[in-house]
């Protein structure tokens, strides 16, 4: 058995994912093919690389994850295959694996040294790339061999073109040392992690999901033992409800990915409150 | 063969339907799983009981229906399986079975006496939810046995953590009786129905599909011999049309669910007459 | 092995595709559904017909592509089986396969006389459509056998009732002749050429997809040996780049289906030029 899941921000407009499925399906037709998300925003590689993190720990051993949030397509950026001891990933060496490597490696060192010879130099506008060294058993190669590939390749569309047929040559079996040369680092952004101010802990929004609630990037670990006060947008929520139901018209509770978020009862928290990705959410020091 | 069907609120942002498939994939990588349909308006539970009804009869014997339209998630609300000579279906018990148990059992009795404890404390606004007495080989249980569930339940995301896992149990053969104890009755709202009024016997908007065509809730069965005058939102429209491209630029025909609907040639009636779920359809007594 | 691609203009919303793969799986369990678009505008067959075109030909020999974008539904435009050496299509005869035919027939000649009888009454808007005559090992059917459909035909949703169960028949290995009688010819429309001016070649915008990437009807080969200019709604464009993020602002270049597409770097150049499908795409003579 071979799962594939194709994480993408090509929406539902046009048959691109269904020409990638096409690809996939003429190599292995026993390959079984799951849309983990395609609504990333277009050229979001922090949001590709936000959702591809809260939903590769469900699937089973080897399945291997195609992640298509690729802005500099057909640019030096290099494409890659990351093995672990759970998962594969092909991908852009462009950030959007940064969320698998802190699960798999845990928080990034402040980097020493960048060797700036090896960041993309088409990264996404703001975005700020470093290498990662790659241990633990994970293993990186960049795809180079064009064997693998199809006959004749795009320079806008490597999901359909380079990465497709090497998920299904690799779902046969192939490999990952015939697909091109091993890399040691992988390029990658640091996760923001909540800081403490003297007014408090103070985190930001990581994520709006489609229901409009906002996820923070506070862990239930990061509060302290008493019933917490969260300031976002100039709003004061107190304590964590256990039940979208079950608070005020503002709520904050742990979300299914372990970060508390804030929610609106029967609505969006984020259009209540008008909040955006990377506005602060605080945890305001008590007393 | 086990066909798993998917329905919920989750739109197409994200990756928790993703989620699910891998949860169910992991348990049961044989599942074949299909999305039913994901549009569900956010926590609108008539929907999607209106959406699962039109489809669920279209699946072959024994399809395990998901279905996740859950504004309680994490409250007391019941999460349930029902088992039916001809599918099975999992979902939250507030009222989304409803036009399944209506298909099943026929037109809900008005509700002598009704027992309130049982009713959900968190049924969605305005629904009315009346407890359903299970008859004719349609058997349920309340899902308590955490041992088919994943490991760590989060409280917003019983689909991944809750349904996911028992739907893939119960495709490997799993019986019904090890997911929970038995339920005799499960919430439903009443379906409406036209009445007859001194104008006409008046009905109203059921739902109102993507190409704005507007389903209303009378079937052919309810009109007289004669052509119909259709009243709504102050057009008339008289006739039943065999096609979309068969009448005026407002037509009224009989839709794949049985159900008579307003249409516009290219167009969304929708949009033209400006109505919305719930407003009246009236067949015009004529003389 | 038995692929079913399936194009609608359903959009994601109802549950009127799961309905479709319901009929599917409940006449062959084993047939392997892909979902090759759904996002079709609404009874907008030339943009089906391009979408299908750009993808068939990426997936395995024998898939069965089912189109449903069909205005006429109901009326008494024919449903189709089409079989080439390559592939099948279940389509409505109304030009949808204009682009499949094309790319096996190559272009259309021009339409001597045609046979105003055999054209659909019921032809969209402002689509002309000329009977194209089959050769080369293509081969056509009528669906008029209701033996293969579903036991009662609704007069709207042909895609559940006649095309869905035809395509599980024929992926179990029924003959295409069983479904119907012979056709020679199928309706396409013209696949619109640049054209020699005095100005230059002037081709137009074909497509504008998910991205907001304008696609032209102009190929690389109509291109000159030198650096082209291309002209679309007043803004030059100098060159053909080779990567989205290769260009300036505003870019040029040959996009995934040998199209030549304008840009723009991190964003919508459609939004950006306020171009339209139709719209004048000039490559300027040069001197």
């Amino acid at each position: 058995m071979a799962i594939i899941t194709l994480t993408t921000d090509f929406a539902s407009a046009d048959a691109y994912v269904g020409a990638m499925k096409g690809v996939i399906l003429s190599i292995n037709p026993q390959a079984i093919i799951v849309d983990l998300c395609h609504s990333v925003a277009a050229q979001n590689v922090v949001e590709g690389a936000f959702l591809l993190g809260t939903a590769f720990p469900f699937f089973p051993r080897d399945t291997i994850h195609v992640v298509v949030v690729d802005p500099g397509v057909g640019s030096s950026r290099q494409a890659v295959l990351l093995t672990t001891p759970s998962s594969r990933f092909l991908a852009p060496d462009n950030g959007v694996l940064s969320y698998v490597l802190e699960e798999l490696l845990g928080p990034m060192e402040p980097a020493a040294s960048v060797d700036a010879e090896t960041l993309s130099p088409y990264a996404p506008r703001g975005l700020t790339l470093t290498p990662r060294k790659l241990t633990q058993d994970l293993h990186a190669v960049v795809l180079t061999n064009a064997h693998y590939w199809l006959p004749t390749v795009s320079t806008t569309f490597h999901g359909r073109d380079v990465f497709a047929p090497v998920a299904a040559h690799l779902s046969l079996g192939t490999p990952p040392c015939q697909f091109g040369q091993p890399l040691d680092r992988l390029l990658a952004f640091p996760i923001p992690r909540p800081t403490a101010t003297e007014q408090g802990l103070m985190g930001q929004v990581l994520h709006i999901d489609g229901f409009g609630n906002v996820i923070t990037n506070i862990k239930e670990s990061d509060l302290l033992g008493g019933p917490s006060v969260f300031l976002v947008a100039g709003q004061r929520i107190t304590g964590l409800s256990t039940a979208y139901a079950a608070g005020g018209s503002l709520l904050a509770l742990v979300g299914s990915s372990g970060y508390v978020e804030v929610a609106a009862r029967n609505g969006s928290a984020a259009h209540r409150l008008g909040v955006q990705v990377g506005d602060a959410v605080t945890v305001l020091t008590q007393g």
